[in-house]
């Protein structure tokens, strides 16, 4: 027994874990991190890489709640891309490869310095349950960790088991043993579980490979960062490279197919569909004769290479066969082989918006246990998690992100509300306002929210005023200005604009497409201007200029459901009684149970005319 | 099946194991590297700390002959002390306090960047042997890997079984997996194999402790290193602490004796004699009332603490309990608890000289498999391992280092003479030739060795010739520089050492206890001279002169042992016939089969009458 009655335990250091107890402890609750090796916290256990399409939405918007993943992730990146900048800014997605020993050695120095925050190696093996309500765990030594709430992170540890061909090895990952006791206890207290499956791709020795076969993938030109405070810029990157898979590939690895636990009925469980095994995608899309892989270095200081796009759990010698086939990879060395893994989760609509569990107060989800796939996922619920557990140990209220403020809200939402039966990834398409959802804007939809719990600072508040008073500056300057036709048609045309045959604002100019606030800058008085302006506002006042019509219109669109948001349903309202309403809709509003009208609308099964009986019946 | 044909496979990647992998690849092998994890390559097991009595002379004489411990040690370190300053120069010993995960980081750094190495993940669980000769492995995985020879690094993983109190654990390390496989297959080929124990301490929280309670212990101010390379001296370094255990610590951690393993029969297995638990020394040396604690940092960017001397598989609130009442401990916070360990090892009368075993050829062992406890002992084994599975495949000679040439040769003589039924550890008293196994001339005894062997590149060797030259010349001069009463009584009077009332050589002055070059620098030609030669030559200069006449006895004895050295016993000779030999001696020398008379007198149980009939029946 230790002595200490902790406000916080949480259980697991990966992303959600690490994020959860940063956040718990720096809003000053008495927070344990209990993880299974101190040795391994904050591991990628996974591709060496954050961010991307809607992850690195997500990854700026933990930022902004004062979390650590972007700054971890700047300080341990080898090479950073502005994903998706042909399209529209919505897409834009910020995305750093990373060194992988790096990204965990600064984790785990940002949880030692971070006040209130202690830590326990050990597994955890059961928790204390008194009166429907967490009071504690107990570890594998024994040992009983008392806590007013607990954060159960546990990734894919829990009875975890690894596929290589038809090897199985019990295992969290690879060379790690699992965890156990767990799952089956909260089944015993009545909670559903399930098996979710993912995989990761061999890693190999970059020394044995031929580069020139392979296109260079270089990072940006004028690298940027995730994080809105003061962590450097990259000044030297590291390129991946671009190679194809081919038939002869393709050919060898089908050899392994009645081998492979994914086709003979060894694993049943789902994977995640965005990130399919090279098997999977051979088998899913016969019709294409080549898959695109990236080539990506492991980090600064190691020839290790990880292969993204060749996960695998076929047998290792079909792994190493199959890959001496592409382009460069003839005389590949593997260091480790590719590997599927299953283990347990917990469907998340057993979860509150808060993610504490229904069933057990004061206990709360965040990552893989709740189906999700992804570190970004897992570190923006792990974030929720740490400061709802935080508040409800200290008599405040639910701190919940709406889906109009921030992805973290979308993801939550989906989850609680339509739960998965596959490893869920957020998508951009997944936000039906993703225009406001932007990660130009994270600081200004979060930080006045994160600076009124507690986790932003002063500074970081003022921050954001100023690029919003800096950016309303540049925008009105930009309204303000008309432009003569002697003066702007040099521009246009030097891009094959039309011209104009009459004076038109700058604001109105910067509406065509290809127009942006740098082109206008071939005006002097327009540059001299705007060259007072950072780079960051810049960007801000012309995303605001180009896209008011959309912005406006979802905008419009959220007010509209909001409406139906505001309509409360009491947690203990009893669906059964309702005739009209549909058996399914019955079944489904009395298994999520939602906290208002317009949650109810995003369960799959609920129909508009449901909703209207709701509605009827709620007295609207 | 791995269709590469690897000259050696190493089994482990701890001290033992890259230590082997770095020789065997830099004497031109193609080696492969079998680790259960790359994520710990190079792990610091116990204590960060490099070297110490005894240990830290083989860290150099492993630097010497090119191995890769001394550069890492001094890449990494923290802190560096030369213990036993106040003894004579056999006894003095280099020791750095290292980072733990930097060490780890730069090993793994180092052996990627070495040539002709592969690294693979996976854990081996049986050898394929062929008449009795090994030529590859099996992996958990099923993966065939074929080779010329192997060498079997397991450490502490081979069946390991933690305790912890009345807990057991299966593991290698606290968090990781234990292997299984290699024991019962060598087992059922005739092998005998033991059980070992061995311990370490609990991990705390440095946030959580009160220095001011404590004695701090500095880094020596002009911190030297363990490289006879170019690696870096320190330019600042972290202090320990010491602290003293009480009666009250004593009496808390006796209320657990009924729970320890070590007390109650759970644990059989022998533990390290000169490294035991807190309460095995509570236990033996009842007549103290305090125990000596250090309360080392585990490095740069930590507030990890590691307490050595505290070592303990008490129930983990008992190490707590009683480590509160440890001065400055009062509030202390445990990241982790200590624990013990049980392994399997065999023993090394199993071996040759080159540690190839006697009953499959091609298979060797190095390390804590052997039964020996410490880095350094298993890094010297593993170096010298390397070394003879290199030179064996590619039919080159046995590569034996002699008791008079290195500490490593005295280790491992005793290892296959004597066998050990505890954890063996160097101590500078388990060598008979100390004045010449010296911290301050492993270079010179050694780096030829290396050169021949193609493990030391030219300048190594220029640098040690300039040494002995610029030795032999400040010697010289200092025979022949006479020294009047009136130039050099000031500088005896000033350390209250008796005045001369005649001249005397420069080099009889140096003779006296307390003299030293820097004191006699303290006449200005002297002075003049002496600073053309660096601190080295110069330490080197003054131990020739002060311990001439020790040294020239040890080098007698040396010669004189050695003749009988020479005179060797076949391998195939049968003693059981030998009727005037003792029944005692017939057994263990049928079991050592050693290689010489030398070694044979060196058997415990073998009497100088046995030698005698021996060397009569050898025609002597």
């Amino acid at each position: 027994m230790i002595s200490e009655i902790y406000d916080v335990i949480v259980v697991g250091a990966g992303h959600a874990g690490s994020e959860a107890a940063a956040a718990a402890a720096n809003l000053g609750s008495k927070t344990l991190l209990i993880t299974m090796n101190m040795q391994t916290i904050g591991q990628m256990s996974c591709n060496p890489a954050m961010g991307g399409i809607a992850k690195g939405q997500i990854v700026r918007e933990i930022d902004a709640m004062g979390g650590y993943s972007g700054i971890i992730a700047d300080k341990s990146a080898i090479q950073f891309k502005m994903l998706n900048l042909s399209k529209g800014p919505a897409m834009w997605s910020p995305r750093t490869q990373n060194d992988r020993m790096l990204f965990a050695e600064e984790w785990r120095y940002a949880l030692e310095n971070t006040k209130n925050l202690d830590f326990f190696q050990d597994m955890v093996k059961s928790l204390i349950i008194e009166n429907h309500k967490v009071v504690g765990v107990i570890t594998s030594l024994g040992i009983k960790i008392k806590a007013k709430s607990v954060v159960l992170t546990n990734g894919t540890f829990l009875n975890g088991l690894i596929h290589v061909g038809d090897k199985q090895l019990g295992g969290g990952r690879m060379g790690e043993p699992k965890a156990f006791g767990i799952t089956e206890q909260l089944v015993s207290l009545g909670f559903e579980s399930g098996r979710m499956k993912t995989g990761t791709p061999p890693r190999v020795d970059g020394r044995s490979l031929d580069y020139s076969q392979m296109d260079e993938q270089k990072g940006d030109e004028k690298p940027q960062k995730f994080s809105y405070s003061d962590t450097p810029k990259l000044t030297k990157q590291l390129s991946c490279h671009i190679v194809y898979t081919n038939e002869t590939v393709h050919d060898i690895l089908r050899e392994g197919f009645d081998r492979s636990p994914m086709f003979n009925g060894t694993i049943q469980s789902t994977g995640p569909r965005y990130c399919p095994s090279i098997e999977d995608k051979i088998n899913r899309f016969a019709e294409r004769n080549r898959h695109q892989l990236f080539v990506e270095p492991e980090g600064w200081r190691t020839v290790e290479i990880y292969v993204n796009g060749f996960s695998s759990s076929l047998p290792e010698e079909i792994q190493i066969k199959a890959m001496k086939h592409i382009p460069g990879f003839q005389n590949v060395k593997v260091f480790r082989p590719g590997y599927a893994i299953e283990y347990d989760y917990f469907p998340p609509t057993q979860l509150y918006h808060t993610l504490e569990t229904k069933l057990i107060q004061n206990l709360y989800f965040a990552g893989q246990i709740n189906g999700t796939t992804g570190y970004e996922e897992a570190a923006g619920q792990g974030l929720m998690a740490g400061i709802n557990a935080h508040n409800k140990v200290h008599d405040k209220g639910d701190f919940i992100l709406n889906r109009d403020e921030a992805y973290i809200g979308v993801l939550i939402d989906d989850l609680i509300t339509k739960g998965t039966e596959e490893p869920y990834r957020m998508f951009t398409s997944r936000a039906e306002y993703r225009l406001l959802l932007r990660q130009d804007n994270a600081d200004i939809r979060l930080t006045s929210k994160a600076y009124d719990l507690g986790l932003a600072d002063e500074q970081r508040l003022r921050n954001v005023e100023e690029k919003i008073s800096k950016s309303d500056e540049l925008e009105n300057y930009l309204k303000e200005t008309s432009l003569k036709p002697g003066i702007i048609n040099p521009v246009l045309q030097s891009i094959e604009s039309s011209p104009v045959d009459q004076a038109y604002r700058a604001s109105q100019i910067l509406t065509r497409p290809n127009i942006t606030i740098e082109k206008l800058e071939e005006i002097d008085f327009i540059r001299e201007k705007s060259q007072q302006f950072s780079e960051e506002v810049k960007e801000q006042a012309e995303i605001n200029i180009k896209y008011r019509g959309y912005i406006e219109k979802e905008k419009e669109n959220v007010a509209k459901l909001n409406r139906l948001e505001t309509i409360k349903i009491p947690e203990d309202f009893d669906y059964s009684n309702i005739n009209s309403l549909s058996s399914e809709a019955k079944q489904k509003l009395n298994k999520v149970k939602p906290h208002s009208i317009a949650q109810a609308g995003r369960i799959s099964g609920v129909s508009p005319a449901d909703i209207n009986v709701l509605l009827i019946y709620l007295g609207r």
